[in-house]
């Protein structure tokens, strides 16, 4: 486990860079990431590349004992290339270009950017792939950050064909796995195929779900390239990407597999608008963050590839509608959730907030001034702290099923307000966090031998493998509404919802309403459900019903499912009666507070804005490592459990 | 009075089809809608027709004695037309070309697809014209869904310039209508017109008045082409084609006069959240839609031609924001209320349920295993019940005047948040229901004599016959606040509001004024007033004022006119007090309860999620010919009136 | 001072010409504004003219004793000459060119247009240039209104491009104070600059910034134009042109700087909806108009050139969301306040009502009927009470810095949702008018030696000489957080915000937060503060905390600053302790009350819904010259200070 901080030598005075490099060392920082936005001071005509002063910034970190991890700059190509070319610049769904300017304005489909993009990563491992110091490798940055996964050009179009001809091998078939006879869609051959966009009024679902397949698709094979001449010219480089939060883009899962550790960038001040949070929550986490956005991730990750945190909030940020400043202490606690969680690493983005551009409000470890901020202090206590840990692995005794198709599908079609599939997950984790439980969040297939309890909160779709893992494993299963009610193609399943569930669990979903916020119902005494509502057909008796005699839970066996979205009380409820059947821990912790074993310890980190004490049964008194049994705000206790 | 069906054979496995005829022979309907989007399974390549299949599917119902509806497929043109002719597409309000991917993507405006219109309808017409079992012809689907009537294409535009023309001769009199020497917007000919959107800021009221115009009028004359065509081939088929609610795009009068019965698609719980109700009408009628949406509608369009429902909501949807199931038993109050209003039959959308496309979470009779659905048995009630119906129309007391261009003028010239000329329409029309009223909603030019009371809500412009049978009906009128405030080019009409009405009551508007949500004023003990306001000279004394002393109703002998606009409380008491005067029920149903003569008996239908008890007054107890005195959430009663 | 209309004879019939100049010279009135949007029927076709109607119309104001203030038509190209040339058409930003139809659809940066404008003014001011009743011109029509200042056209990119290059000089300049070494940005020339719109993700900020002010600059060389122009054939006129409210797109400080006099056009109940008032402010408000919009503009105005109200609001309007109509009297304390202000006259928009086209809701000073409406009567007062008026301007005490480069900075970069530069100096304003003061609202560099507080609110950047002003006055500064936190270039200065300011007090912002509504502090006893938040190194102790003991306030000597932006109670409350020190009255007025020095008297105006009482200590009861002690709504009162 290290830590480490992003850094923009390009931005500075050349002078500057040796000092940097010493204050990186003094502070117990192993690594520093560099150049990913750099193409142009790289290769500032075309075909005229200046390296001299990344040698030399390379040199300067080299010199002080830090590793670099070299970021391919494709995020960001200069405008000679944009303007030499008329077929790089991404669309969007309105049919426009989009312009320089910014970053991220290429198609990945254009096979003109992909040759400048091979090109510019084979002559940076050419170069730096023996440096000793570059032991690792970052290909572009962000993928997907302003919706740019998916382009609409007419490259995309093109190649979007080639992908149906592919995967359909005759357009018969694509047009019945679309069920194109509805609305006279029908196809004769794979070039009358468009995009999805800009059609009168909504596009085939299913033509729609393969373009989001097709869209990840196309970033996997961009990333691969790149890979590819990277491990020929440093072989034993460690090789990753950055991805991001609360975002579902392209299939993480897909990208784990083509990483040696999957990194992403975490800024939980600045998702906290984003995400799913109400108003209240949103007021009382305003400089914490959500206490499980940052968790959902790691394990979200950790289930896709080794994970670690490559940028952290160290301060507001600039592009939030608002931008608050964290808690003190909150970067360090940050920073410690992500070791306990299993990271490799964690690095602060970045080293030196830059007084000019589009990020100028964005803070850094350092002030524009070079004076030290508080990620600075803070990652230097945590720098301390880092013998205290070991690089044990906890295991779980939870696992949430999550799967990127199934988010497709039901983004694709929401049917109602009050359905998202990433956010459903999202809130069972919570549930399940809230108990004190550490959870493993794992793709479809996942052998599930070993877990206490399963959870499957919203695979609107289900593979065989994964079927045959919930028949097979000896967990308690716990299944949400809509679950099963896909086929491969996003259609409705022979047979109705749910699908492959009816062998766990004898049920048919006659029909499901939605409903608006405030339309739900309630369980007596526990809390209510919202939005999404399955009416079975089935010869169990309903666990729970709510007050209008709706039943809300089914159970048969070791396999519950509900048959009403839950709120988080209600499920939280009824995951503490199924983890204590489980010999599992069922007591809800102060609001505020997570817990989570790692590093050969288990953690209490205060998300709340309150002091919060840790209940007796946790822990003696003389176990603690770090913190003790009362936390301040930001506060992170740790304790040895014997 | 039927029941029917629509039915989509080409969707399903042709042996499905013989079981499919019987199932609905055996449930009592007379009837299904085929054919309306199957354009390419009927010609799958350009020149190729292949009718084997709908040959089939008709003789499947004709042998179970089912009538046909055929339907022209021209609102799905199949992909190979539009590759073929770049001159098809619509193009919308933003000036971008509609992608194929959906349905109605094409222009009325297209010469080339009218050509392809006619071409595909005569062909249908020629082979199924003189076919025993199709008796009743579709045109297209839905003229307009999707915003679709107002296409801004170069086709678009060129025909609107030749339909200015032809209406105005010389570009000298379009100049003078529209007030163009405003802003210097003045034309030396007809070809320097564009169309009015993309315009820096607003265009001229006029201009997208006689856009609207044009625009419903291309939708006529499209139409009227495939009917010339239909009734050569099959004089004796009735024509009809389907209407949607709240939808004004196009004028239903005059389609009503193109077509031998009008019909349209009821959607109540899909429209709840497209009309105006507030968010707690929204809660309380979320699963059995606003009490006076489908009556409106049925009034509405029996003022236009006869009428009848061709596409009636049969359980939870796929379109609107969120997808309620409908309680138990409102699909039966659906269908009866149509035929209580008249409708010449109600049929279901649609037979099973597709498992595939975009409208596959769109419940049918059957879901997609073919099991009975609540549709399928609900129907099957209302189909034993019709031997109680007669053929009796009913006749209303009570005239609501209705016009699309008035509607227009409003929608063109809000002035304020709070008018809409439908919605204040239909508020007018909850008003007398909610006393019990029949109503019959009629256009401009109607005879009004044998009326108790008219209803004039919303006329911004009154043609000089709807002013002349005003003046000579003996009926107690009652008029809204903007009434007369325009010309016949949408512009204020010399001497001012309210024009014509002056005849009937002597009064002038200074001057109008909106306001906000929350500022309008209360009548003491009597609710209050909203949106929008009027301050007139006049000798009269008003009849109420508000609390700040402003007039808000005038009268003079049988006329009264509101100088404010109604909220639904004030205007249901005044209508109490006029229909009193006319010796009509006074009294106001129960919440969420509505009656209605017809079909030889007076009905009640509930509305409520409660149970209500029908008033004494209205029958005696051994009247009920159908349920009793009680009605449940969803429950239908009717009796013999004496 | 004066009285004027704005009048639109080619709207009437001639023969209405003589009656309508006897009619305003009967009221008083000592011009009217023609003109201005007459471009077609002055130039109906291509090179012919037409100017008999215009002849006549200024002869009939002439014969009546009236002067003329005589508009260029370049607000509105007719037909022909855009459909003779395509580059004249401003470009949206959705990069659409924007269509003809209404008015303003032109592009500053076309060589084209500004050749044909060049043209119709030289033909006008030929022809009237020396007529004894055209005194006055004015150029064009609200510069700016439907978002026109900012075309996104290739003309508009070219020239920005030219404006550039004549800026820098050399692109590395460029390349050096925009910081476009971040994300590639760095141009090798200035034809590799492209407008920042539609970039993937937001556009470099200091891109933007002098993409604003290059636009602001179009707009003053269109101007000049005209300008050089019309003083070649009239050289003792006066030349004006009529800006708008809360309206930045341009600097009104470089326009001040090009005309005779600023005039603007005042619509205080269609700017209520569009200002930053809250729903209750709203309502409290609606028929009388923000307490301080006409002021601030008045002020600002001022603080630019001689200034005059042009376009008064007579009535309701038709652009607003709702449209209500002014309190009986609005009208007239809406002209004495301008007169108050020291405006040179106030003209009503306009004399009478149009019945058709786009303003046709638009009241007027009469009816379309020419029946007098309430602007007539109200302005009839008005006119009788001139004669009590002097030309005597007062002096301020307090002076105001405002900044519109400081205004783009903030727009471009808001960082928090509830910090608008605009607005913020706006709320500063009104808390020193609700103590009563006269406020100058000034730009950057003026001297400040002479007033006895300065006001520092939202000053992003200041210049040298600002910072030497403050340095200098002897006046009590009070200083908004956020300020001189920006360079030149829209970067973060050398040494951190607030930049020059530290040397007026010694503190450094190390960071800064913002915060959304509802996330302020309060102070204790004393409102609280909101938005936006700094966080200070300094050796002073805060005079102010809030509860949770966050800095609020420092101060040093005379020299105030916010460290959090404060609420308007809280401000209020800071100002009288520094008006107080300050000998000058601290007393809050009551709600709704303002007051004015001005034409040798002090005016109260009464804003608020109910009458209020004038604070005994203002004035003793014999000194009243308008009005008394007791104000009803819409009242105005004046008395002698002495
Ligand atoms: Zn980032
Ligand atoms: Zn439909
Ligand atoms: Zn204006």
């Amino acid at each position: 486990m290290t830590l480490g901080v992003c850094y923009y030598p390009e931005h500075w005075a050349p002078e500057m860079g040796p000092e940097d490099a010493k204050r990186m060392a003094r502070l117990g920082l192993s690594f520093a990431r560099i150049g990913e936005f750099a193409w142009a001071p790289m290769e500032p005509e075309p075909g005229r590349y200046e390296f001299g002063w990344l040698d030399q910034a390379i040199e300067n970190l080299h010199a002080e004992g830090l590793e670099v991890m070299l970021g391919t700059p494709t995020a960001t190509p200069p405008k000679w290339l944009i303007d030499r070319h008329d077929d790089i610049l991404a669309w969007d769904e309105e049919g426009r270009a989009r312009g320089f300017g910014s970053r991220r304005h290429y198609c990945f489909s254009s096979e003109t950017y992909r040759e400048h993009s091979r090109r510019i990563t084979e002559v940076m491992a050419k170069r730096y792939g023996g440096h000793p110091a570059v032991t690792m490798w970052q290909t572009d940055n962000e993928f997907g950050c302003h919706e740019t996964v998916r382009s609409y050009s007419p490259m995309a179009r093109d190649a979007f064909r080639g992908w149906l001809s592919a995967k359909y091998g005759d357009v018969a078939a694509l047009n019945e796995a679309w069920g194109n006879v509805f609305w006279s869609m029908l196809y004769r051959s794979f070039d009358e195929v468009e995009l999805p966009n800009l059609t009168a009024t909504e596009a085939n679902p299913s033509h729609w779900l393969d373009f989001y397949r097709f869209s990840s698709d196309q970033v996997m094979s961009f990333h691969r390239e790149q890979v590819a001449i990277i491990r020929q010219y440093a072989p034993d480089a460690m090789i990753t990407h950055n991805a991001m939060g609360y975002f579902t883009h392209y299939d993480h899962h897909d990208l784990g597999a083509e990483v040696d550790v999957l990194t992403w960038d975490s800024y939980p001040l600045g998702f906290l608008a984003q995400g799913p949070e109400d108003q209240s929550r949103t007021l009382r986490y305003l400089r914490q963050g959500d206490p499980d956005m940052a968790g959902f991730h790691h394990d979200l990750y950790r289930g896709c590839a080794p994970f670690a945190v490559i940028e952290q909030q160290p301060g507001p940020v600039n592009w939030a509608p608002d931008n608050p400043s964290p808690l003190p202490g909150m970067v360090r606690l940050w920073e410690l959730e992500c070791l306990a969680h299993g990271g490799r690493f964690s690095s602060v983005f970045r080293w030196r907030q830059a007084p000019f551009a589009q990020e100028q409000n964005h803070a850094g470890m350092l002030r524009p001034d070079s004076e030290p901020a508080a990620a600075f202090h803070e990652t230097d206590e945590v720098a301390k702290e880092l013998s205290l840990l070991s690089d044990d692995l906890a295991s779980s005794k939870v696992a949430l099923l999550f799967d990127y198709d199934s988010v497709w599908m039901s983004d694709i079609q929401p049917q109602g307000t009050g359905y998202d599939g990433l956010y459903v997950a999202k809130d069972w984790y919570a549930a399940a966090r809230k108990l004190g439980a550490d959870v493993d969040i794992v793709p479809q297939g996942t052998d599930l031998s070993g877990y206490a309890v399963v959870l499957v909160p919203s695979l609107l779709h289900l593979t065989a493998e994964t079927a045959e893992a919930l028949k097979t494993t000896e967990a308690r299963v716990v299944i949400g509404p809509r679950c099963g009610s896909k086929d491969e193609n996003g259609n409705i399943p022979d047979g109705l919802a749910p699908g492959p569930l009816r062998e766990l669990i004898p049920l048919t979903v006659a029909r499901s309403e939605t409903v608006p916020e405030g339309a739900g119902g309630a369980v007596a005494g526990r809390g209510g459900w919202k939005a999404w509502r399955d009416e079975c057909e089935t010869a169990l008796d309903p666990l729970w019903t709510d007050e209008a005699g709706r039943p809300v839970l089914y159970r048969e066996g070791r396999t519950s499912m509900f048959a009403a979205l839950p709120e988080r009380e209600l499920l939280t409820d009824y995951l503490a009666e199924v983890f204590a059947e489980a010999g599992m821990d069922a007591e809800r912790l102060p609001a505020g507070l997570r817990l989570r074993r790692g590093c050969g310890l288990r953690f209490a980190f205060n998300y709340a804005p309150e002091a919060v004490r840790l209940p007796d049964a946790l822990c003696s008194d003389d176990a603690f490592v770090i913190g003790g049994r009362e936390l301040p705000p930001a506060g992170v206790s740790a304790w040895r459990e014997t």
